[in-house]
C-alpha cells in the first residue's frame, strides 16, 4: 500500500501539529481533530491542515493523546472507520494489550518518533521536528504488513528514520535510555531542593547536566512512567541493587570494588552510539575563554570555521561572578592541535 | 601577610602546573617538586616555575598531589618549614584530621579549586583554568587568621572566586553536587553496557547528559569518593531511601506519589544557581537545524549575533542519519522572538 492520504491527526499539540506541518510540505492531505477546538484552529493556522469533517475518509490516522488516553482514542480511531491506525505515544505494549485481539488490531502499528522540545502545544511544532531522529515503529504479532509499510512511510516523509522493533523491545529499550534515566536525574536532583545555598554555589558543569532532564514535566513524565511500569520498574532493581553494592563499597573502603562499579559506568558511556549514528569518531575537546557578550561567540565561531576544522559539540560554562565564559568545543581528535594553534594566532586564550 | 613568595608546588601535574603558570603570570618567584623529575622538567619548560633547590624558603607551599597522598605530603611540608601550606584536593576532612592538634596546624588551610578537565597530566595545564571558578578555603578550627588571608589571595591570584567554609561544609557540599552525582551517572551508565545495540540506537541528549561525567577515570574518582566516604555513604543513604518510594510508587501506580517525586526533581533543578552567580534571568531555548560541516555553526553565530541578543549556552543534537544538527541556543526569555524573527529573516530552519 501506497500513502496517498488523506491523513488524520487526532490531537494538535507539539507532536500532532508538527506531524501535521511535516505532511502538508510533502503534499498530503491533512485532517486534524482535536478536544479543543482552539488548538485546531492554532494548528490549521500554521498550515498543518484543515479541520476534519464528518464525511471525510482518511486512508491513515495518527493518534497524537496525551500517553494516559492513547487506548481509548486508538480504539475509537479503529471502530470509526477501516483507515490504518497509528499513534506517536512514548510507551507501546500497554495501548496494544488494551486492544485485545480484534482483528482490527491488523491495522494498528504504533510508533514512537524520538523528538520532542521543552516547550509543548501546536504553537511549538514545526515542520522538521522529526528531521533525522530515530522513529520507532512497533508493529504487535497481528499487523498486517501493508499497515506497517504506511506507517514506515510516514515517519519517513516527516524526515524520520524508522527503527522497526516489537512493543516489548521498545518499551524495555525506552526505559533503559529515556525513563530511567529520567528518573535517576529526578532522585539525584531531589537532593539539591534544599541544599545550603553556599553549598549549591560550588555546582560545577557535571552536576547541571546529571540532572537537566529532571526539569521535565511530572505530569507528563508521570503518565510516560506509569505506562511503562513493568520495564521501569525491573530497571530501577537492577539500580537498587548495584546501589546497595556501592553504599557498602564506600563505606568499606573497598577501593578495588568502587573503581570496578565506576569501570561499568565508564564502559556504559562508551556504549551510547555516536550522534551521527556512523562510526564512532575519536573526539577531543578544546577549551577557550570568551568574554561574555554578543557578538564573541559569533567570533569564536567564525575563526574555528576559517580554521576548516568542524565543530561538532559545544558547552558553555560561565563562570560564576565574571563575565568569561569557558566554551568547550568537541572536534576530531586529529583536529584539535590544528584548531588550537589557528585559534591562539587569532589571539584566543586556549587551555590545552 | 602579604602573599610576596617564593610559592612552592609539590605535585606538577594538571592542577599544580595551571596554578605555577597563573603564580608566574602574576610574578611570583614558582618553585616545583614532584616525585617525577620529567613532570618537573615540563611544567618548567611550559613556564610554571624553576625545580626547588634545598635551599630555598617558599612562604606558601600549594600541595597538589593525588588524593589519597594528601594527607602525609601535607604533614611533611608542615615539618619542612614554617611556610603557610595549603592544597587542592578534593576533600577537605580526611586531610586535616590526619594531621592531629599539632600546633603546626595553625599554618594549614585547606582549598579547593572547582576546576578541572578531562585531561591530566602538565602539558593539559593553563593558567586560566581556574579564571572566575569557585575556590573553597576551608580552615580548620585552628588555622591562623594570616594563613587564610594567605590562601585567599592565591586563589585570587589565579583568578577564582574565594568560597569560605569548614572542611566539613565543603565535603557536605561537594558529596552533594559532584560525588553522589557523578555516582549517579556512573549506576546509570553502567546499565547501558551491556544493551542491545538497537535499543541502544534510541537514544538522545537526554541519556547522554546524564551520563556523561560517568566517563571520568574510575582510579581518580574511587579515590576521591572514598576520602569522602561518610558525606557521600550519607546523601547515598537518602537516594536509597527515596528509590524504595519511587520504585514503590511506579510499581503500584500510585501516579500522585510519583508526580510528587518528579516535582522535587524538578525543584531541585532550580535550586542550581545561574551559571553567572548573579540573579537567575528566566532563559528560553530557540532551536535551529544546521547543517553538519564547517562555516556553518560560524554563520549561525554571525547571524546570531547580529540580532545584538546574548547566547547564554549551547547544545548540539546531531541528527543520526543524516548530516544535519539541530542546535539548541538559550537566550534571556524575553530575547528570544526578536532572535527568532532575525534568524528566520537570514533563512534559517528555526523550531519554534
Amino acid at each position: 500500500m501506497r500513502l496517498t492520504g488523506p491523513i488524520e491527526i487526532i490531537g494538535t499539540g507539539l507532536l500532532g501539529t508538527s506531524v501535521g506541518l511535516a505532511c502538508r510540505r510533502a503534499g498530503f492531505e491533512v485532517l486534524l481533530t482535536d478536544v479543543a477546538a482552539e488548538h485546531v484552529r492554532t494548528a490549521s493556522g500554521l498550515g498543518a491542515g484543515r479541520p476534519r469533517r464528518p464525511e471525510d475518509d482518511p486512508q491513515l490516522v495518527v493518534v497524537c493523546v496525551p500517553p494516559a488516553l492513547l487506548g481509548d482514542v486508538i480504539a475509537n480511531a479503529l471502530a470509526a472507520s477501516d483507515a490504518v491506525v497509528t499513534d506517536v505515544g512514548s510507551v507501546k505494549s500497554a495501548p496494544l494489550a488494551a486492544l485485545g485481539e480484534d482483528v482490527a488490531t491488523g491495522r494498528y502499528v504504533g510508533g514512537h518518533p524520538m523528538a520532542g522540545s521543552e516547550r509543548s502545544g501546536p504553537l511549538a511544532a514545526s515542520a522538521s521536528l522529526f528531521d533525522g531522529r530515530p522513529w520507532a515503529v512497533t508493529p504487535g504479532a497481528f499487523a498486517r504488513p501493508e499497515a506497517i509499510e504506511l506507517v514506515e512511510e510516514l515517519a519517513v516523509l516527516c524526515g524520520g528514520v524508522p527503527v522497526r522493533m516489537t512493543p516489548e523491545e521498545h518499551d524495555s529499550a525506552v526505559a533503559r535510555i529515556s525513563h530511567v534515566p529520567h528518573l535517576m536525574a529526578a532522585l539525584m536532583a531531589a537532593r539539591l531542593a534544599h541544599a545550603p545555598t553556599d553549598h549549591l554555589a560550588l555546582s560545577g558543569q557535571g552536576v547541571r547536566d546529571v540532572t537537566r532532564v529532571a526539569a521535565g514535566d511530572p505530569a507528563l513524565y508521570g503518565q510516560i512512567v506509569a505506562g511503562n511500569a513493568p520495564a521501569v520498574v525491573a530497571l530501577l532493581g537492577e539500580v537498587r541493587e548495584q546501589l546497595d553494592v556501592l553504599i557498602e563499597a564506600v563505606g568499606s573502603a573497598d577501593r578495588s570494588r568502587l573503581e570496578e562499579l565506576l569501570g561499568e559506568g565508564v564502559e556504559g558511556t562508551r556504549a551510547i552510539p555516536a550522534k551521527h549514528g556512523g562510526p564512532i569518531t575519536p573526539m577531543r575537546s578544546v577549551f577557550v575563554s570568551v568574554p561574555d557578550h554578543p557578538g564573541e561567540l559569533a567570533r569564536l565561531f567564525a575563526d574555528a570555521g576559517e580554521s576548516g576544522v568542524n565543530v561538532e559539540d559545544v558547552r558553555i560554562d560561565h563562570d560564576p561572578g565574571r563575565p568569561v565564559g569557558l566554551v568547550e568545543l568537541v572536534v576530531a581528535a586529529d583536529s584539535a592541535d590544528h584548531l588550537l594553534t589557528s585559534l591562539e594566532s587569532r589571539e584566543w586564550v586556549t587551555h590545552r
